[in-house]
């Protein structure tokens, strides 16, 4: 097989592209098509100052890799999630990368911060399933993070495959408050949000995988355990087979959304004026925010818990 | 395993709805759950008159004995598409049916009515997939019947299984006409139409073949041999999937859709005034309908290649 652009020996087939690329001639496509997402959804320009949410993974590090190559003006933004080695092993590989490359890596993690509690805390009180609430976990802190540190930007390592999952799982149960939210470029609606963007939106895992190890990056390979039986997995996997019979299906079902599907979503869909949250001062469309909501949940039950085993 | 409504030794077992059942139990569940569809969308009475379309198929076969079981007022309309063996087995089934419970049937044949074509001619000059052609044809000799017969609703066999596969392809191709023309009645957008109706949408492939098979109903088993490696079969093998892990996906995206998802498609999409066809009369959005457009491309590209085995 034979490098598209180049005619050297390919080292990467990409049927969805019905392409195939040598070592830098890869490098080059990957990198082109993240700076074409940035600038064809207008996400950030070399003025921004950029928070990087890194997970220790092959999507936020060779996106932060990409942004730092290309010349943005960025920082790096590491939550702990306190899932054991798992986490341990992240958080060692977030900061070798940053390190690595004299970047900034700001470190929190879930239970050492004030008021925090770790994932198996939250599920293990409210019965919520994990994955719901790490990502209301996450939401927090990012913004959180972003807002405090004066950042104009926050992006994650999304992928193309991630996507196309979330996108499918909406449309199956006609989430339309999620259809409308889902963008690779989120507005902020109150002035303590900033814009959160996804340049990764249209690079696949595979796309990612690829350039994360031709790059030589050392990136956490194992999936979150929390994702075991995890539906977006089982969606993944139907994207994953309707992709092997039909290439390109998961690009042209993304895209084709954005274009068509997504301002009728937009338009049916009502903003609620944000206000504050009483307790941390986010934005939170009732008296407090889903964050607070959360933990005061886990409080209450926990110390419901003790009562219970006192009497 | 047990019945679910009497106890008896179940026969059946329906993980869509958590459920199994004996002989007559499940007889009496797809009967009501048909006449529930019929009632709940407004459908039709037992004061219209109801052209069933019939394919041979266990489908329509089982609509068809349900309809005259419940007392609705029902004659038969069989297309014979002129696909060899199938087609002549798929006949002789639909006329066995209809004799053995003294039923009208009306036979077509594409090949055979003047001026038509059979999917093999259509295929072979224009290059179109049969399928597409396929339906054409259909739509065009169902209506034609209806209309002509003075039928007040014309009622086909989609099931559960084909609403969700359509659903799904045109939900990765966001193709917004056809999820607004996706709903199971179709009320008429000219008075040469009559109303059409799915009256086994809620009621999956595996109801409908149980049904068919219980009730002693001799049908083609066999697939239609120009659906190999239709795309169809690539969305139903995916919603297969689906169902699998999670029973009950397929009713749900396909309800959740009509009650969530349909308006937004029907609200942002124009209906474009139609005429009547110059050639045959029928409703079309130009001068011609979409079949006597493809009748006419068929003649000239035949009478081209007599042209040039001549020249």
């Amino acid at each position: 097989m034979k490098c598209r652009r180049c005619a050297e020996t390919a080292v990467v087939q990409l049927r969805s592209h019905n392409s195939a690329f040598c070592k830098p001639c890869f490098l080059l496509f990957f990198r082109r098509a993240v700076e074409r997402a940035i600038d064809r959804d207008r996400m950030f320009t070399r003025d921004d100052h950029v928070l990087v949410a890194v997970s220790g993974g092959k999507d936020s590090l060779a996106l932060w890799d990409v942004l730092h190559d290309l010349g943005y003006r960025t920082e790096g933004l590491y939550l702990g999630l306190g899932i054991g080695d798992y986490s341990a092993e992240s958080e060692r590989k977030a900061m070798r990368f940053a390190l690595s490359r004299g970047l900034k890596l700001r470190v929190l993690a879930l239970g050492e911060e004030a008021g925090s509690f770790t994932i198996s805390e939250a599920t293990s009180t409210t019965r919520r399933p994990p994955c719901s609430a790490c990502g209301t976990f996450k939401r927090h802190y990012f913004d959180q993070a972003a807002a405090a540190g004066g950042f104009d930007v926050l992006a994650t390592g999304h992928n193309l495959d991630d996507e196309a999952a979330r996108l499918l799982g909406n449309v199956l149960h006609w989430q339309l408050a999620y259809l409308a939210k889902q963008q690779p470029v989120l507005t902020p609606t109150h002035p303590r949000f900033v814009r959160k963007v996804r340049p990764l939106y249209r690079t696949s895992e595979l796309e990612s995988a690829t350039y994360a190890f031709l790059r030589g990056i050392d990136y956490v390979v194992e999936e979150c355990p929390n994702s075991h039986g995890a539906t977006q997995l089982v969606y993944k996997d139907l994207m994953n087979r309707l992709e092997q019979r039909m290439p390109g299906s998961k690009l042209m079902f993304v895209t084709d959304f954005l274009k068509h599907g997504h301002p009728l979503f937009a338009d049916a869909t009502a903003h609620p004026d944000l206000g504050e949250c009483a307790t941390c001062g986010m934005p939170a469309a009732g008296e407090r925010c889903g964050y607070c909501r959360l933990v005061s949940e886990i409080e209450r039950r926990r110390a419901q818990a003790v009562t219970y085993s006192r009497a």
